[in-house]
């Protein structure tokens, strides 16, 4: 494919504010581009204007999967853009945009070593599936979809193309989500004993979440430690009443050491143990993603970093992550190896004046395309 | 003053608005109520549209101040109320809206029981001040300013007609309000080791307070316990960023065992420590309002209750409160006897459906003017 066809796929794609919702709009630009050729696509709706699509090429052979996110996160300010985030700018060797990194990148490089491949006037000597999910951003739920609907069960592999600077990650810690509530009595602060601070059982859960939590201290040798962030607390309305309903977040994020079944069970009893002694306290889990355990030892990890060394003279380095992707979701698929391999290097992800570099980009959609044949000649 | 007359002046009075603010409506008010008697009446600005008001009568003789604050408190949803709050509804021997209790009542009955003795045809054998100042509400300021300026100074007793129900309130409680503000560095909460939480030492800062405050254990015989509540506390943006601001505040209630100088220094303290420890804790303190140490001994305190059971056969117990009044400034002038005595009973104060009884209210008319003419039969 010419390079200014593959940089108008990326840019088409950045146009569409896909800000965790209407990902169908992605869907259905990726479903005309294969519109033309002998491939199997299915949409998967997971609420209204928001599809999954899952794109199959090839009659038989090695499948393997690739995945990428269709949701980008929120825009603050334009005003702190230099270039209109819905807009692909190229400048200076970069391509500016929401989600130039975070990873329409990585989508559309999949995109494009899928259809030069189909191009290329060979029958392929394997199959490759494109799982495009909805969700990523707030929870993998569509990756979760996907999963319990089977589209995964039959890969042989999972290339997952969020941003890596086109090294193999292999592992990632997982991520916990919650909210804590605390219910009090309002009364005026001058006569605090007849009514219930709703504020102070947040206080000292956190405190003793922060002992707690530190005692989980095995040091992943990739991953390094669990992380537990208090990152927003509200409560109160008026200087002197005594608050009568407070809540707080935190974002924990797991190593294979501690699952989240138990991290959740601590956090579960200090609750307990605080309502028990008068304090009205609920907790609440979002979508918590388990992390993903080393794949350094698969065949398809020894593959990728063995194509990038060869024929990109590229480091071919196994690394780890600390944000979790939609391999949570997929790796529920028993034996199935994941590896994340992206073009852009993530330095600018969810931030302004998010970019790509050019030459990645096109080296990502060269990658795709050379990991696919290697993948169906060995396995 | 007939009775109608005496229910419209508090009924004009509650259908001014002065929620926290233009407190001058109230003074242009109370100014004509006396424009055709012998008074000397003294506008003191606080700011554009908050005036307070001075009004003296008499020639000579022994002087009492009347004290009144003319703000009352917002009101948090019209729907909550029964009545209009901003028109006085009578209903079964009640007197409802905003400030009926706190204390528009107290300034509306010190008002008439002046009018009836410029009335009653006879010379005044003493004086009366009336003091009615802004933003009482708000941290008396209105106070601290009329105290300054000198308005107090002459004064050999002052009334504060607060509600009490008709009791002598001879003691209460100081106040400190603080706003503990938390700079923190803003990163993904998945590397949260780059950067700095700025909720983290508020709860460092309660954990402590809470420790510190606990100790200062003295119960006043009168007044009970210092108190302290964190009333709000607020933080982050998303539950996936590290939080780089978040602020809370604190309303603490003091007895005169434990300064608020003291209270301050020991909060201080604690922010020191924390931010020698590396946070960025800054704290603020708004109108930090000192105890009124028991007047239970004074002359005045002893002539009211007095008055009480003899002229009106009520208790004329002396008692004690938790909110801080105008006497706190008023306090600063030396050997100035202050107690509170008002008709209302307090206890719709700041609530939907605030009234004060009728009744009371007229029969606290009558023992403001029974009190003066004692006062100045004694002093």
């Amino acid at each position: 494919m010419e390079k200014q066809q593959a940089l108008k796929i990326l840019s088409d794609l950045i146009a569409i504010p896909s800000i965790n919702d209407q990902e169908a709009q992605v869907a259905d630009y990726i479903a005309q581009l294969f519109a033309d050729y002998p491939a199997q696509v299915q949409r998967v709706r997971y609420a209204p204007g928001r599809d999954n699509l899952v794109v199959t090429i090839g009659e038989k052979g090695p499948l393997l999967g690739f995945s990428g996110h269709e949701d980008v996160v929120a825009v603050d300010s334009n005003k702190d853009w230099d270039y209109p985030p819905f807009s692909a700018t190229i400048k200076d060797g970069k391509l500016y945009g929401r989600g130039a990194s975070d990873m329409k990148s990585g989508l559309a490089a999949m995109i494009v070593a899928m259809l030069d491949l189909l191009n290329n006037g060979q029958p392929l000597a394997g199959r490759i599936r494109l799982l495009a999910s909805v969700g990523e951003e707030t929870g993998e739920y569509g990756a979760a979809q996907l999963t319990q609907a089977g589209y995964a069960s039959d890969l042989q592999g999972l290339v997952i193309g969020e941003p890596t600077d086109l090294q193999v990650r292999v592992t990632h810690k997982g991520v916990i989500d919650y909210k804590l509530e605390s219910l009090g009595k309002s009364v005026h602060s001058s006569q605090p004993d007849l009514g219930k601070n709703a504020i102070l059982p947040l206080i000292e859960f956190v405190h003793q979440a922060q002992i707690v939590l530190a005692a989980d201290n095995q040091v992943d040798s990739t991953l390094g430690k669990l992380t537990h962030v208090i990152s927003q607390i509200q409560g109160g309305s008026q200087i002197n009443t005594v608050p009568a309903h407070a809540w707080l977040t935190g974002n924990i994020r797991t190593i294979p050491a501690y699952s989240n079944e138990l991290v959740m069970q601590q956090l579960d009893k200090i609750v307990q143990q605080l309502n028990a002694s008068g304090a009205q306290l609920k907790i609440t889990y979002s979508y918590p993603e388990p992390p993903l355990p080393t794949q350094a030892h698969t065949r398809l990890a020894q593959l990728a970093s063995h194509v990038l060394q060869e024929q990109f003279h590229l480091s071919g380095n196994l690394t780890a992550g600390v944000g979790a992707t939609d391999a949570s979701e997929y790796h529920q698929v028993q034996n199935l190896p994941i590896i994340i391999v992206g073009p852009a290097d993530g330095t600018t992800d969810h931030q302004p004046n998010e970019y790509v570099t050019v030459a990645k980009y096109l080296r990502g959609c060269q990658f795709y395309q050379a990991l696919a044949q290697a993948f169906w000649q060995e396995f």
